[in-house]
Protein backbone atom coordinates (compact mmCIF):
# COMPACT_ATOMS: atom_id res chain seq x y z
CA UNK A 1 0.00 0.00 0.00
CA UNK A 2 1.84 3.31 -1.19
CA UNK A 3 0.72 6.76 0.51
CA UNK A 4 1.44 10.00 0.05
CA UNK A 5 1.33 11.98 3.14
CA UNK A 6 1.43 16.06 4.31
CA UNK A 7 3.86 15.98 7.57
CA UNK A 8 4.04 18.93 9.77
CA UNK A 9 5.61 18.21 12.99
CA UNK A 10 5.85 20.96 15.86
CA UNK A 11 8.36 20.98 18.86
CA UNK A 12 6.85 22.52 22.27
CA UNK A 13 9.22 23.37 24.87
CA UNK A 14 11.49 25.02 22.69
CA UNK A 15 10.85 28.50 22.36
CA UNK A 16 9.26 29.96 18.38
CA UNK A 17 12.56 29.04 16.33
CA UNK A 18 11.58 25.51 15.34
CA UNK A 19 13.52 25.56 12.06
CA UNK A 20 16.65 23.31 13.18
CA UNK A 21 13.87 20.38 14.48
CA UNK A 22 12.63 21.14 10.90
CA UNK A 23 15.88 20.52 9.19
CA UNK A 24 16.65 17.37 12.01
CA UNK A 25 13.37 15.69 10.28
CA UNK A 26 14.47 16.74 6.23
CA UNK A 27 17.59 15.09 6.93
CA UNK A 28 16.22 12.00 8.24
CA UNK A 29 13.10 12.27 5.02
CA UNK A 30 16.44 12.14 2.49
CA UNK A 31 18.42 9.40 4.18
CA UNK A 32 15.27 7.40 4.04
CA UNK A 33 15.54 8.00 -0.40
CA UNK A 34 11.66 9.08 0.21
CA UNK A 35 10.75 10.84 -2.55
CA UNK A 36 9.19 14.52 -0.67
CA UNK A 37 8.77 18.19 -1.14
CA UNK A 38 8.45 20.79 1.49
CA UNK A 39 6.50 23.34 1.53
CA UNK A 40 5.40 26.13 3.99
CA UNK A 41 3.11 24.30 6.27
CA UNK A 42 4.95 21.17 6.44
CA UNK A 43 6.19 18.12 3.87
CA UNK A 44 4.87 15.98 1.39
CA UNK A 45 6.32 12.69 1.54
CA UNK A 46 5.80 9.65 -1.04
CA UNK A 47 6.42 6.15 -0.80
CA UNK A 48 5.09 2.38 0.65
CA UNK A 49 3.27 2.78 3.98
CA UNK A 50 5.83 0.93 5.99
CA UNK A 51 8.82 3.35 4.83
CA UNK A 52 7.19 6.71 5.27
CA UNK A 53 5.67 5.85 8.51
CA UNK A 54 9.00 4.76 10.00
CA UNK A 55 10.76 8.10 8.88
CA UNK A 56 7.54 9.79 10.72
CA UNK A 57 9.17 7.71 13.90
CA UNK A 58 12.32 8.61 13.15
CA UNK A 59 11.34 12.44 12.82
CA UNK A 60 9.72 11.81 16.56
CA UNK A 61 12.55 10.30 17.67
CA UNK A 62 15.37 13.01 16.57
CA UNK A 63 13.08 15.86 17.61
CA UNK A 64 13.00 14.37 21.21
CA UNK A 65 16.66 13.72 20.86
CA UNK A 66 17.97 16.87 20.09
CA UNK A 67 15.84 18.29 23.07
CA UNK A 68 12.52 19.08 22.53
CA UNK A 69 10.46 17.35 25.63
CA UNK A 70 6.99 17.42 23.48
CA UNK A 71 5.65 16.86 20.04
CA UNK A 72 2.59 17.63 18.38
CA UNK A 73 2.13 16.44 14.76
CA UNK A 74 -0.46 16.67 12.37
CA UNK A 75 -0.46 14.08 9.28
CA UNK A 76 -2.41 13.67 6.40
CA UNK A 77 -2.56 10.24 4.85
CA UNK A 78 -3.62 9.58 1.16
CA UNK A 79 -4.37 6.29 -0.33
CA UNK A 80 -6.03 4.90 -3.37
CA UNK A 81 -6.62 1.51 -4.21
CA UNK A 82 -8.26 2.62 -8.14
CA UNK A 83 -5.11 3.83 -9.80
CA UNK A 84 -1.66 4.82 -9.05
CA UNK A 85 -0.98 8.59 -8.47
CA UNK A 86 2.31 10.52 -7.77
CA UNK A 87 2.02 13.69 -5.74
CA UNK A 88 3.31 15.67 -9.12
CA UNK A 89 -0.02 14.01 -10.33
CA UNK A 90 -2.24 15.59 -8.19
CA UNK A 91 -0.26 18.75 -8.74
CA UNK A 92 -0.92 18.95 -12.43
CA UNK A 93 -4.24 17.36 -12.41
CA UNK A 94 -5.38 20.76 -10.63
CA UNK A 95 -3.00 22.97 -12.91
CA UNK A 96 -4.31 21.18 -16.19
CA UNK A 97 -8.09 22.25 -15.28
CA UNK A 98 -6.80 25.71 -14.31
CA UNK A 99 -4.93 26.46 -17.75
CA UNK A 100 -7.67 24.91 -19.43
CA UNK A 101 -10.59 26.97 -17.90
CA UNK A 102 -8.07 30.08 -18.31
CA UNK A 103 -7.64 29.40 -22.10
CA UNK A 104 -11.69 28.83 -22.74
CA UNK A 105 -12.01 32.24 -21.01
CA UNK A 106 -9.45 33.77 -23.43
CA UNK A 107 -11.41 32.30 -25.99
CA UNK A 108 -14.91 33.62 -25.10
CA UNK B 1 7.78 5.51 22.66
CA UNK B 2 3.75 6.19 23.47
CA UNK B 3 1.32 8.00 21.37
CA UNK B 4 -1.52 10.04 21.87
CA UNK B 5 -3.16 10.38 18.46
CA UNK B 6 -6.45 11.82 17.13
CA UNK B 7 -7.24 9.91 14.18
CA UNK B 8 -9.62 10.59 11.17
CA UNK B 9 -10.38 8.25 8.35
CA UNK B 10 -12.46 9.58 5.17
CA UNK B 11 -13.38 7.11 2.93
CA UNK B 12 -14.24 8.68 -0.99
CA UNK B 13 -15.71 7.49 -3.63
CA UNK B 14 -18.65 5.57 -1.36
CA UNK B 15 -21.17 8.30 -0.93
CA UNK B 16 -21.78 10.69 1.53
CA UNK B 17 -22.57 8.12 4.44
CA UNK B 18 -19.48 7.03 6.21
CA UNK B 19 -20.19 5.34 8.94
CA UNK B 20 -20.28 1.85 8.11
CA UNK B 21 -16.47 2.41 7.44
CA UNK B 22 -15.66 4.03 10.84
CA UNK B 23 -17.76 1.33 12.12
CA UNK B 24 -15.10 -0.90 10.65
CA UNK B 25 -12.17 1.28 11.70
CA UNK B 26 -13.59 1.55 15.91
CA UNK B 27 -13.81 -2.66 15.35
CA UNK B 28 -10.24 -2.87 14.93
CA UNK B 29 -8.84 0.04 17.23
CA UNK B 30 -10.95 -2.56 19.60
CA UNK B 31 -9.88 -5.63 18.36
CA UNK B 32 -6.20 -3.63 19.28
CA UNK B 33 -6.76 -3.53 23.01
CA UNK B 34 -5.95 0.40 22.58
CA UNK B 35 -7.87 2.56 24.72
CA UNK B 36 -9.41 5.15 22.88
CA UNK B 37 -12.36 7.29 22.83
CA UNK B 38 -14.62 8.22 19.74
CA UNK B 39 -15.86 11.84 19.19
CA UNK B 40 -17.57 13.25 16.50
CA UNK B 41 -14.72 14.33 14.27
CA UNK B 42 -12.64 11.47 15.34
CA UNK B 43 -11.13 9.17 17.91
CA UNK B 44 -8.73 9.57 20.07
CA UNK B 45 -6.61 6.21 21.03
CA UNK B 46 -3.50 5.84 23.38
CA UNK B 47 -0.36 3.42 23.57
CA UNK B 48 2.96 2.45 22.40
CA UNK B 49 3.83 4.13 18.80
CA UNK B 50 4.12 0.96 17.04
CA UNK B 51 1.09 -0.69 18.10
CA UNK B 52 -0.73 2.93 17.41
CA UNK B 53 0.38 2.89 13.97
CA UNK B 54 -0.85 -1.02 12.99
CA UNK B 55 -4.09 -0.04 13.91
CA UNK B 56 -4.30 3.01 11.47
CA UNK B 57 -2.60 1.14 9.00
CA UNK B 58 -5.19 -1.89 9.48
CA UNK B 59 -8.15 0.60 9.56
CA UNK B 60 -6.64 1.89 5.57
CA UNK B 61 -6.60 -1.71 4.67
CA UNK B 62 -10.42 -2.86 6.25
CA UNK B 63 -11.87 0.55 4.60
CA UNK B 64 -10.52 -0.11 0.90
CA UNK B 65 -11.60 -4.25 1.95
CA UNK B 66 -15.17 -2.88 2.52
CA UNK B 67 -14.92 -1.19 -0.87
CA UNK B 68 -13.69 2.54 -0.62
CA UNK B 69 -11.34 3.30 -2.97
CA UNK B 70 -9.99 6.17 -2.00
CA UNK B 71 -9.33 7.10 1.86
CA UNK B 72 -7.73 10.92 2.95
CA UNK B 73 -7.14 10.56 6.57
CA UNK B 74 -6.41 13.55 9.41
CA UNK B 75 -3.88 12.36 12.58
CA UNK B 76 -2.45 14.38 15.13
CA UNK B 77 -0.01 12.78 16.69
CA UNK B 78 1.24 13.84 20.34
CA UNK B 79 4.62 12.53 21.74
CA UNK B 80 6.42 13.70 25.10
CA UNK B 81 9.48 12.39 26.98
CA UNK B 82 9.42 14.84 30.07
CA UNK B 83 6.32 12.99 31.98
CA UNK B 84 3.67 9.89 31.17
CA UNK B 85 0.60 11.30 30.42
CA UNK B 86 -2.90 10.06 29.39
CA UNK B 87 -6.03 11.35 27.23
CA UNK B 88 -7.87 11.20 30.16
CA UNK B 89 -5.08 14.02 31.94
CA UNK B 90 -5.13 16.28 29.28
CA UNK B 91 -9.04 16.98 29.42
CA UNK B 92 -8.51 16.57 33.55
CA UNK B 93 -5.82 19.11 33.92
CA UNK B 94 -8.40 21.72 31.46
CA UNK B 95 -11.86 21.12 33.18
CA UNK B 96 -9.64 21.86 36.47
CA UNK B 97 -8.39 24.80 35.74
CA UNK B 98 -12.07 26.16 34.53
CA UNK B 99 -13.34 24.93 37.45
CA UNK B 100 -11.22 26.65 39.71
CA UNK B 101 -11.52 29.93 37.90
CA UNK B 102 -15.39 29.42 37.93
CA UNK B 103 -14.93 29.11 42.18
CA UNK B 104 -12.92 32.29 41.95
CA UNK B 105 -15.44 34.26 39.87
CA UNK B 106 -18.03 32.53 42.24
CA UNK B 107 -16.24 34.11 45.70
CA UNK B 108 -15.25 37.43 43.68
CA UNK C 1 -24.41 27.45 6.19
CA UNK C 2 -24.14 25.18 9.59
CA UNK C 3 -20.33 23.78 10.65
CA UNK C 4 -19.29 21.38 12.86
CA UNK C 5 -15.39 21.74 13.52
CA UNK C 6 -12.94 20.07 15.49
CA UNK C 7 -10.10 22.62 16.80
CA UNK C 8 -6.83 22.00 18.10
CA UNK C 9 -4.89 25.21 19.28
CA UNK C 10 -1.32 24.96 19.91
CA UNK C 11 0.75 28.13 21.98
CA UNK C 12 4.29 27.54 20.96
CA UNK C 13 7.10 29.65 22.53
CA UNK C 14 5.80 29.44 26.48
CA UNK C 15 6.94 25.91 27.66
CA UNK C 16 4.92 22.36 27.67
CA UNK C 17 2.20 23.41 29.50
CA UNK C 18 -0.46 24.43 27.54
CA UNK C 19 -3.49 24.15 29.51
CA UNK C 20 -3.80 27.41 30.26
CA UNK C 21 -3.97 29.11 26.90
CA UNK C 22 -6.88 25.95 25.87
CA UNK C 23 -8.60 26.66 29.18
CA UNK C 24 -8.84 30.74 27.89
CA UNK C 25 -10.02 29.04 24.55
CA UNK C 26 -12.98 26.97 26.19
CA UNK C 27 -14.19 30.22 28.04
CA UNK C 28 -14.63 31.78 24.73
CA UNK C 29 -16.30 28.84 22.94
CA UNK C 30 -18.76 29.14 26.16
CA UNK C 31 -18.87 32.67 26.46
CA UNK C 32 -20.29 32.70 22.54
CA UNK C 33 -22.64 30.56 23.58
CA UNK C 34 -22.07 27.81 20.94
CA UNK C 35 -22.49 23.71 21.70
CA UNK C 36 -18.74 22.23 22.11
CA UNK C 37 -17.36 19.40 23.16
CA UNK C 38 -13.66 18.57 24.66
CA UNK C 39 -11.89 15.62 24.10
CA UNK C 40 -7.96 14.23 24.72
CA UNK C 41 -6.85 16.47 21.24
CA UNK C 42 -9.14 19.44 20.61
CA UNK C 43 -12.28 20.66 21.12
CA UNK C 44 -15.75 20.02 18.60
CA UNK C 45 -17.94 22.75 18.08
CA UNK C 46 -20.93 23.31 16.38
CA UNK C 47 -22.79 26.54 15.04
CA UNK C 48 -23.11 29.02 12.29
CA UNK C 49 -20.13 28.75 9.99
CA UNK C 50 -19.49 33.05 11.45
CA UNK C 51 -20.07 32.19 14.54
CA UNK C 52 -17.92 29.22 14.80
CA UNK C 53 -15.02 31.16 12.92
CA UNK C 54 -15.50 34.18 15.05
CA UNK C 55 -14.69 32.43 18.65
CA UNK C 56 -11.80 30.62 16.52
CA UNK C 57 -10.55 34.32 15.88
CA UNK C 58 -10.61 34.92 19.55
CA UNK C 59 -9.24 32.04 21.10
CA UNK C 60 -6.25 33.28 18.62
CA UNK C 61 -6.03 36.96 20.28
CA UNK C 62 -6.88 36.23 23.69
CA UNK C 63 -4.05 33.27 23.69
CA UNK C 64 -1.88 35.95 22.31
CA UNK C 65 -2.73 38.38 24.90
CA UNK C 66 -1.96 35.84 27.36
CA UNK C 67 1.79 35.64 25.97
CA UNK C 68 1.70 33.25 23.32
CA UNK C 69 4.01 34.89 20.68
CA UNK C 70 3.12 31.85 18.35
CA UNK C 71 0.01 29.41 17.83
CA UNK C 72 -0.60 26.92 15.64
CA UNK C 73 -3.70 25.59 15.20
CA UNK C 74 -4.98 22.34 13.86
CA UNK C 75 -8.80 22.53 12.37
CA UNK C 76 -11.14 19.93 10.81
CA UNK C 77 -13.89 21.45 9.68
CA UNK C 78 -17.29 19.69 7.99
CA UNK C 79 -20.51 21.47 6.21
CA UNK C 80 -23.17 19.84 4.42
CA UNK C 81 -26.21 20.42 2.52
CA UNK C 82 -27.77 17.01 1.90
CA UNK C 83 -29.36 16.78 5.61
CA UNK C 84 -29.07 18.84 8.96
CA UNK C 85 -26.63 16.41 11.37
CA UNK C 86 -25.47 17.23 14.62
CA UNK C 87 -22.21 16.39 16.57
CA UNK C 88 -24.25 13.84 18.90
CA UNK C 89 -25.20 12.23 15.53
CA UNK C 90 -21.92 11.03 14.08
CA UNK C 91 -21.13 9.51 17.12
CA UNK C 92 -24.46 7.78 17.40
CA UNK C 93 -24.41 6.47 13.88
CA UNK C 94 -21.43 4.74 14.56
CA UNK C 95 -22.18 3.25 17.59
CA UNK C 96 -25.62 2.11 16.83
CA UNK C 97 -23.77 0.11 14.29
CA UNK C 98 -21.36 -1.11 16.46
CA UNK C 99 -24.14 -2.54 18.75
CA UNK C 100 -26.15 -3.90 15.86
CA UNK C 101 -23.31 -5.80 15.14
CA UNK C 102 -22.57 -6.64 18.14
CA UNK C 103 -25.66 -8.27 18.74
CA UNK C 104 -25.80 -10.25 15.60
CA UNK C 105 -22.37 -11.96 16.52
CA UNK C 106 -24.09 -12.82 20.00
CA UNK C 107 -27.02 -14.08 18.00
CA UNK C 108 -24.70 -16.74 16.22
CA UNK D 1 -3.63 39.30 12.84
CA UNK D 2 -1.97 38.01 9.93
CA UNK D 3 -1.93 34.28 9.20
CA UNK D 4 -0.66 31.29 7.19
CA UNK D 5 -2.93 28.20 6.86
CA UNK D 6 -2.45 25.33 4.74
CA UNK D 7 -5.98 24.41 3.02
CA UNK D 8 -7.36 20.88 2.12
CA UNK D 9 -10.27 21.04 0.98
CA UNK D 10 -12.21 17.18 0.80
CA UNK D 11 -15.67 16.86 -1.03
CA UNK D 12 -17.81 13.82 -0.18
CA UNK D 13 -20.47 11.95 -2.81
CA UNK D 14 -18.72 13.26 -5.93
CA UNK D 15 -16.44 9.95 -6.55
CA UNK D 16 -13.00 9.74 -6.11
CA UNK D 17 -11.99 12.71 -8.64
CA UNK D 18 -12.15 16.09 -6.65
CA UNK D 19 -9.61 18.11 -8.81
CA UNK D 20 -12.41 19.75 -10.45
CA UNK D 21 -13.96 20.85 -7.12
CA UNK D 22 -9.74 22.27 -6.06
CA UNK D 23 -9.59 23.95 -9.04
CA UNK D 24 -12.92 25.64 -8.20
CA UNK D 25 -11.11 26.64 -4.93
CA UNK D 26 -7.42 28.10 -6.57
CA UNK D 27 -10.05 30.47 -8.56
CA UNK D 28 -11.42 31.67 -5.65
CA UNK D 29 -7.95 31.63 -3.84
CA UNK D 30 -6.76 33.63 -7.07
CA UNK D 31 -10.10 36.10 -7.04
CA UNK D 32 -9.01 37.14 -3.38
CA UNK D 33 -5.43 38.06 -4.82
CA UNK D 34 -4.39 36.04 -1.57
CA UNK D 35 -0.75 34.89 -1.52
CA UNK D 36 -1.15 31.23 -2.01
CA UNK D 37 0.61 28.07 -3.69
CA UNK D 38 -0.40 24.42 -4.10
CA UNK D 39 1.14 21.79 -3.04
CA UNK D 40 0.47 17.77 -3.71
CA UNK D 41 -2.11 17.58 -0.43
CA UNK D 42 -3.58 21.53 0.12
CA UNK D 43 -2.96 24.70 -0.36
CA UNK D 44 -0.81 27.37 1.55
CA UNK D 45 -3.02 30.84 1.69
CA UNK D 46 -1.55 34.06 3.44
CA UNK D 47 -2.80 37.11 3.87
CA UNK D 48 -5.23 39.04 7.08
CA UNK D 49 -6.79 36.83 9.33
CA UNK D 50 -10.40 37.78 7.90
CA UNK D 51 -9.57 37.64 4.16
CA UNK D 52 -7.89 34.39 4.15
CA UNK D 53 -10.87 33.11 6.63
CA UNK D 54 -13.60 34.53 3.60
CA UNK D 55 -12.12 32.86 0.83
CA UNK D 56 -12.04 29.09 2.41
CA UNK D 57 -15.81 29.91 3.35
CA UNK D 58 -16.40 30.91 -0.45
CA UNK D 59 -14.25 27.80 -0.53
CA UNK D 60 -16.83 25.47 0.95
CA UNK D 61 -19.66 27.38 -0.59
CA UNK D 62 -18.49 26.99 -4.16
CA UNK D 63 -17.70 23.09 -3.80
CA UNK D 64 -21.78 22.87 -2.54
CA UNK D 65 -22.75 24.90 -5.67
CA UNK D 66 -20.59 22.45 -7.60
CA UNK D 67 -22.67 19.70 -6.14
CA UNK D 68 -20.87 18.11 -3.19
CA UNK D 69 -23.09 17.35 -0.41
CA UNK D 70 -21.06 17.32 1.90
CA UNK D 71 -17.04 18.52 2.40
CA UNK D 72 -14.63 17.91 5.12
CA UNK D 73 -11.67 20.30 5.25
CA UNK D 74 -8.42 20.01 7.06
CA UNK D 75 -7.40 23.37 8.13
CA UNK D 76 -3.16 24.62 9.71
CA UNK D 77 -3.96 27.86 10.75
CA UNK D 78 -0.61 29.43 11.87
CA UNK D 79 -0.40 33.25 13.55
CA UNK D 80 2.72 35.08 15.49
CA UNK D 81 3.07 38.50 17.16
CA UNK D 82 6.89 38.54 17.66
CA UNK D 83 7.54 38.92 14.43
CA UNK D 84 6.74 39.13 10.29
CA UNK D 85 6.84 35.64 8.58
CA UNK D 86 6.00 34.88 5.18
CA UNK D 87 5.32 31.67 3.80
CA UNK D 88 8.67 31.79 1.70
CA UNK D 89 10.65 33.13 4.96
CA UNK D 90 9.53 29.47 6.60
CA UNK D 91 10.35 27.41 3.36
CA UNK D 92 13.79 29.38 3.55
CA UNK D 93 14.87 29.41 6.82
CA UNK D 94 15.14 25.48 6.72
CA UNK D 95 17.00 25.25 3.83
CA UNK D 96 19.54 27.39 4.75
CA UNK D 97 20.19 25.30 7.50
CA UNK D 98 20.14 21.87 5.59
CA UNK D 99 22.52 24.04 3.26
CA UNK D 100 24.70 24.85 5.94
CA UNK D 101 25.20 21.69 7.50
CA UNK D 102 26.03 20.28 3.95
CA UNK D 103 28.47 22.73 3.47
CA UNK D 104 29.71 21.61 7.21
CA UNK D 105 30.00 18.10 6.18
CA UNK D 106 31.53 18.84 2.71
CA UNK D 107 34.64 20.71 4.83
CA UNK D 108 34.90 17.97 7.17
Amino acid sequence: MRVIVDLCVVPLGVGVSVSPYIAACQREIEAAGLEHSMHAYGTNIEGGWDEVMAVIKRCHEVVHELGAPRITTTLKLGTRTDREQHMQDKVSSVETLLAAQRQGEDLA
